[in-house]
C-alpha cells in the first residue's frame, strides 16, 4: 500500500506538465498561478486512490484527477470574487492580485478547461465522466448560491445547512472517487458505492471543519481558531446551539451573532460556552461520528478483497483524525 | 425550403421546454430571465439549418442548438459583468438586476447547463459536441481578453483585430453550424466545410457591425449610430483610418478617440469624415465583401446537392444585405 504522499507527488509531478503557455498571457497566467499556489490535493488523491483500488493504472485516472482539481480551483477563485477574500492559502486571490474582470475570467475558461480533460478518454468513459462532472459542478454552484442565501436568513434549518454542505463541499468529494471508478471502468453499483463513501466522508469533514473552527488546536489547526465566530457563520454549532437553547439563550447568542466587536476574544469566549452548556459540541461530535460510520460501512460493503480498501481506509481515518 | 421564421418559432418552443424549475431559484431565476429576454436566435437557427441541409431531422440538433444560445447567453451575463454595460437588450443586465455575485454565479451555472444538453446524444457524438464546444468556449474567452486587452493599447494591429473578432465572435457561428453537421453524422470535411462558412460569415458580420455603426441608417440600425465613436472604440474603421493617416492626421484622429464631449455630434461628423477621407471606410467594405465571399465560396464547394444549400445562402444574403 502506497502513503498519501506518493499519490500528491505523482498529481503534482503531472500537474507541473500541465502549465499552459498560451496566449494571451492575461487569461492564462492567473490559472497558472492559482493552480500552484499548492493545497494539499485530497480530491486528485482521492480519484488516483480509488482508480488504483479497483486494479487500474494510476497513470490512467490522472488527466479526470486533474480535471477535478482544476474544478476545485476554478469554483475558488469565483468563489473569492463572492466573499471578497483578499487571501487564499497565505497568498493574494486572483481578483485581488490582478482585477475583477481577470477573476471572473479566468475562471471561466478554468472551468472549460476541467471538461477538456476529459479528451484523454474514450467516448463512452468521456461521456461518463463529462455527466457526473456537470451533475456535480451544478450542485457546488447551488450550493454556494444556498450559502449565499442563508447569510441573509434568520431560520436555516439542519436539514437545509446539511445540504448546503453536501452540495458545496461533499459531492466533490464523491465524484473526484466515483471518476477513479469510472477510469477504472467498474460496476455502477461499485461507483455509486465509493461515491456515497466520499459524500459522506465529505460532510464528516466539513462538520469537523466547523467544530475545529471553535474547539481544535490553534497549533494544528491551521486557520485562526473561532474566524467563524467572529464572522458571525451560521454553522453546525450555532444552529444545533440555537435548536438546544432556552428563549433567553437564544436571544442572547442572536445578539452576539449580529455584533463584530473590535476585540472578539469575549465574545468567542461565551459563544463556545453556549456551544457545550447546549450542548451542541456535544451533538456536533455525534454527527461527525455518524456521518464517519455511514461513510467506512459502504466501503465494507464494496465487492473487492479487503486489503485493496486499506488505502482509502487509512486515509480516511487519518483525515478524520485531526484534533476533535 | 423553410424560411427564418420557421426556424425561430421551432426553436423557441423548445426553449420554453427548457425553463429551469429547480432550487435554489436565486440561482435559476436569472438564468430563465436572459434566455426570454429575446433576441434574434441566430445561432441556434444556424445549427437547425445546417442539420437539415444535411439530410438530418431538425428536432434531433435542437438540444445542440439549445447549447449553443445557453453558452451564447452566458457569456453575455458575464461579459456584461466585465463591461459594466446596465441594459441589454433594453432590459436590465443580470447583474444589475440582481448582483455580481448573482451574474457570476448564474453565469458559471449556465456553462455547465450548456455541456449538460450534449446528454441527449450518443457517446461519440457526445464527445465530438463537446470537444468542439470546449474549443470554441475557450476561444471566446480569449477573444474578450483580447478585446479588454486592446483597450489598453494602443499599436493594435489589423491582424490582431481580425483576430479579435474571429475568436469573440466568429467561431461560435461557426461552430454553431458544424454541430448541425455532427448531429446529422456527416463526413469531418463536411462538418469542417459548413465550420468556414459559419466562421467567415461571422468574420463579416462583425465587420458590418463596425462599419454600420459609423455609416448606417438610423433608423434601421437598432443601436445609436455613432456609439463606437463616443466610446473610442478601436474598430476596424478606426485602425484602418490610422493605417491609412498622414501623420497629422494620425495625431488629430487619436486625440479625437481621447476625449469623450457631452455633445457628441461634432466629434462624431469629424471622425466619419476621417473614415472616409483616409479610404477606410471604402476599406472595410471591401473586408466585408472579402469575408462574404469566402464564405459564399466554401459553400458552393460543399458536396451537396445545390437546391440544400439554398437556405444557408439566403439566411447569409439577408444577413448581409443589411445598409452597407
Amino acid at each position: 500500500m502506497q502513503n498519501v504522499e506518493y499519490y500528491q507527488d505523482t498529481f503534482s509531478e503531472y500537474l507541473q506538465t500541465f502549465t499552459v503557455q498560451k496566449e494571451p498571457v492575461s487569461l492564462y497566467n492567473p490559472i497558472n498561478y492559482i493552480l500552484n499556489l499548492g493545497g494539499k490535493r485530497l480530491r486528485p488523491v482521492l480519484t488516483l486512490m480509488t482508480a488504483e483500488m479497483f486494479g487500474c493504472e494510476m497513470k490512467k485516472a490522472l488527466p479526470a484527477a486533474l480535471s477535478i482539481e482544476v474544478f476545485h480551483n476554478f469554483s475558488l477563485v469565483h468563489d473569492d470574487i463572492m466573499d471578497d477574500a483578499p487571501l487564499r492559502r497565505g497568498h493574494e486571490t486572483v481578483h485581488e492580485k490582478w482585477d475583477l474582470n481577470t477573476g471572473i475570467l479566468s475562471g471561466d475558461a478554468m472551468l472549460i478547461l476541467a471538461y477538456q480533460l476529459f479528451e484523454n478518454y474514450e467516448p463512452h468513459v468521456f461521456q461518463a465522466l463529462a455527466k457526473l462532472f456537470s451533475k456535480t459542478a451544478l450542485e457546488v454552484c447551488e450550493g454556494q448560491q444556498y450559502d449565499m442565501d442563508f447569510e441573509l436568513m434568520d431560520n436555516v434549518s439542519i436539514p437545509d445547512y446539511l445540504k448546503m454542505i453536501e452540495y458545496k463541499t461533499a459531492v466533490l468529494v464523491g465524484a473526484a472517487m466515483q471518476m477513479g471508478a469510472i477510469v477504472a471502468e467498474v460496476s455502477l453499483e461499485d461507483q455509486q458505492g465509493v461515491y456515497e463513501f466520499g459524500k459522506n466522508l465529505g460532510i464528516a469533514f466539513q462538520l469537523q471543519d466547523d467544530y475545529l473552527d471553535a474547539f481544535g488546536d490553534p497549533k494544528s489547526f491551521g486557520k485562526q481558531v473561532g474566524g467563524d465566530i467572529i464572522e458571525n457563520k451560521k454553522t453546525y454549532l450555532y444552529l444545533k446551539a440555537l435548536e438546544f437553547s432556552s428563549e433567553s439563550d437564544r436571544l442572547q447568542l442572536q445578539h452576539l451573532y449580529g455584533i463584530q466587536p473590535t476585540d472578539a476574544s469575549e465574545k468567542i469566549k461565551t459563544v463556545k460556552q453556549f456551544f457545550e452548556s447546549t450542548g451542541a459540541a456535544q451533538a456536533t461530535k455525534e454527527a461527525i461520528k455518524h456521518y464517519t460510520n455511514i461513510a467506512f460501512m459502504v466501503l465494507e460493503g464494496l465487492n473487492i478483497p479487503k486489503e485493496r480498501k486499506d488505502v482509502l481506509r487509512v486515509f480516511g481515518e487519518q483525515l478524520m483524525d485531526r484534533e476533535v
